[in-house]
């Protein structure tokens, strides 16, 4: 009995000693952060937070899960996909996290996790950082508040991929795109193919039920201009997608799972455990996720992603086994590679009728999401705001008076 | 002496609410709240917090929004997964959350999304209620500090579930399990038998890359006794699995999947959208995601179930066209009533391979996740701390005294 009561004084002194540290420093903001850890243990304690990521080594999973630390990866677009991203990323304790976005937190991002109210109005990237840390003070973080589109940050972009890495002066391990426009994919693809540099897409789409995940290695994989996405397939302008005073939809839900099986996908590639899925798609109507890998198009609109095509080639020639490759062009019907096959055959009628029409592609090609049936007459009748320009457009016009 | 205790515990609390207020939530102290909303609206403009799910009615997606806030919803654990499905549904502005859990929050969960380290010692209900709030002051919450396991708080946990709901002595809409433990899923299982109450499990493995979700409409499809999970099935017992000093791996990755598809079949289901999933796992070694359905047992141990079984009949009997009922006892191979295929065929070996050996299980009948290949000698080389008993165990002992 006695040892109980102690035990209750003993959380009482801990309360108190805690609610000090809280509220005596110098008001609100200040809060404890919990010390630097110099080294992963798997000790389980309560007060251990890699405890349960490093019993992936006792579970068989992962061998050596510490090499997380000595990774760096690059998210750009910090919202409703990139923000629950890089906290994953963080909670896993990767070595560095290198964010790249030029919005800022506002109430109608709150529908999606991570970002809070009382962070309204701040830069994503500042707003991130400031939670990250706090969460994870062993990541390091560099974060770049510019829209990495134009010529000038694209080159500061450029850069930082090359030589952001944990070392100064190595490039970055992955970029993983989180962004939710043709324009910055397509920036980010330019400098992959350029560097020959390994990332990942992601995408959710404009009626919020479907996403996918994709992960290209130039030469190897298909780009994202060598397979574009319905927006440059069918022509169809984006501005027209996204017009003044219609907002796309979306769900945490969506953004959560998307974000999960991006994440669970870098790990598996850095950690080197379990397959590796070159393209997952995940519609939330059906409950069907479909897999599949593409060839690199030989005549790919960008010069850089045919010269990475010539060097995987002989790459390949030169050592044919050490070489993981994608082995089919078309989508995967039968027993594959990755021993995963693809269903869509059986709610094709109903993808459809849940996501809006599909144009007709070139055999091997398949819409990385589809946009949903709009009703036209609701959007006509949807309120139209004023167009708010970017800082960064802004900026842009005037340097070009 | 019970006074001298009765004194400790409330200053425990005292000091819990204060260091609540003072640190609760993402960022600094004593932060703004975003106003009450007393109607969604639909318009598009940075500091609506509802444009983006409103949306989903352009989209021609869900046609009632607003309803989402007509319907309470209890999530009994709030960890790894019920955490994040708390948010998820505070988000997306449910009108009720109900919140069951009785463990504080420890550093050693901070490879999971949700809590931060400053939270730490906190009861979880009572940080996350804090959390919450801030992120969505629209939701009513309602939160319960304890174990539901034991006789006394099952009994208040059914009366909370039978009168909690939106309206007051209206019981909720839906129950998630998002628990850890086979003893709390068969008392929300014999719970919702007995009252007839629609809910959702969920759980995630010890090696934490699979995981499920699945629903479970007493005397319609299977309860959680009419197929017990490994644990019972094979007659192992649970406190070997979880010894002292060996935990579960767990993964922000597998358990946001999780959640997301969770809350996802939630909003389909209450918000009536899409195909409403019996069953969907995950399994992120082979990115496999296999669905089935499953009827009752006519045998269940569970007499409510039976009784529920009987009624259920009855029902179909009388109205046989109303009834959206599950077709198959089997897993489902073939073209089926959800447009689904499952396609375990394709990699059962290497899904064994990763997830550890199977016990042999009736027809019909399949795991809702594996135990993973141990290696013993691992686990017995793992160093052992002393176990330390929570506050609520150390009350629980207090008061059988």
């Amino acid at each position: 009995m006695a040892g109980v009561a102690e035990q209750l004084r003993r959380r009482i002194r801990e309360l108190e000693d805690r609610l000090a540290r809280e509220t005596g420093g110098g008001g609100g903001g200040g809060q404890t952060q919990r010390a630097r850890i110099e080294r992963m243990s798997p000790e389980v304690t309560d007060s251990n937070p890699y405890s349960r990521l490093m019993a992936l080594k006792r579970m068989g999973i992962v061998k050596d899960y510490e090499k997380i630390r000595t990774f760096a990866v690059a998210v750009v677009g910090v919202g409703g996909v990139g923000s629950v991203t890089a906290e994953m990323l963080t909670r896993c304790g990767i070595g560095k996290l290198l964010l790249f976005d030029y919005d800022k937190v506002e109430l109608a991002n709150m529908n999606r996790l991570f970002f809070q109210p009382h962070q309204a109005g701040l830069s994503k990237v500042q707003a991130a950082e400031h939670t990250l840390r706090k969460i994870n003070p062993d990541v390091q973080f560099e974060v770049h508040n510019y829209n990495i589109t134009t010529v000038e940050n694209f080159q500061h972009f450029m850069d930082r991929i090359s030589n952001g890495g944990l070392e100064d002066g190595k490039p970055v391990d992955l970029i993983l795109s989180c962004v939710d426009n043709f324009e910055a994919r397509m920036a980010i693809n330019t400098a992959c193919n350029e560097l020959g540099q390994i990332w990942m897409e992601s995408g959710v789409s404009e009626n919020a039920v479907s996403g996918h995940i994709q992960l290209i290695i130039p030469g190897e994989s298909a780009c994202f201009a060598c397979a574009p996405p319905l927006v440059v397939a069918a022509n169809i302008d984006e501005k027209t997608l996204k017009r003044e005073g219609v907002c796309a939809a979306s769900l945490p839900t969506t953004m959560g799972v998307v974000a999960g099986l991006l994440v669970q996908n870098v790990l598996k590639y850095l950690l080197n455990f379990g397959n590796v899925s070159f393209y997952l798609g995940y519609n939330a109507m059906q409950d069907f996720f479909p897999t599949m890998a593409m060839k690199p198009n030989p005549q790919c609109d960008d010069r850089n992603c045919r010269k990475q095509q010539e060097e995987y080639k002989k790459k390949t020639a030169a050592n044919p086994k050490e070489v993981v490759c994608v082995e089919e062009e078309e989508i995967v019907h039968e027993d594959n590679d990755w021993g995963i096959e693809l269903v869509s055959e059986v709610s094709e009628e109903e993808l459809k009728a849940a996501s809006g029409p599909a144009p007709d592609l070139p055999e091997g090609i398949t819409l990385a999401y589809t946009i949903p049936v709009k009703e036209e007459k609701s959007i006509d009748e949807a309120p139209v705001t004023d167009s708010e320009e970017s800082l960064e457009e802004l900026m842009a016009k005037m340097k070009s008076m």
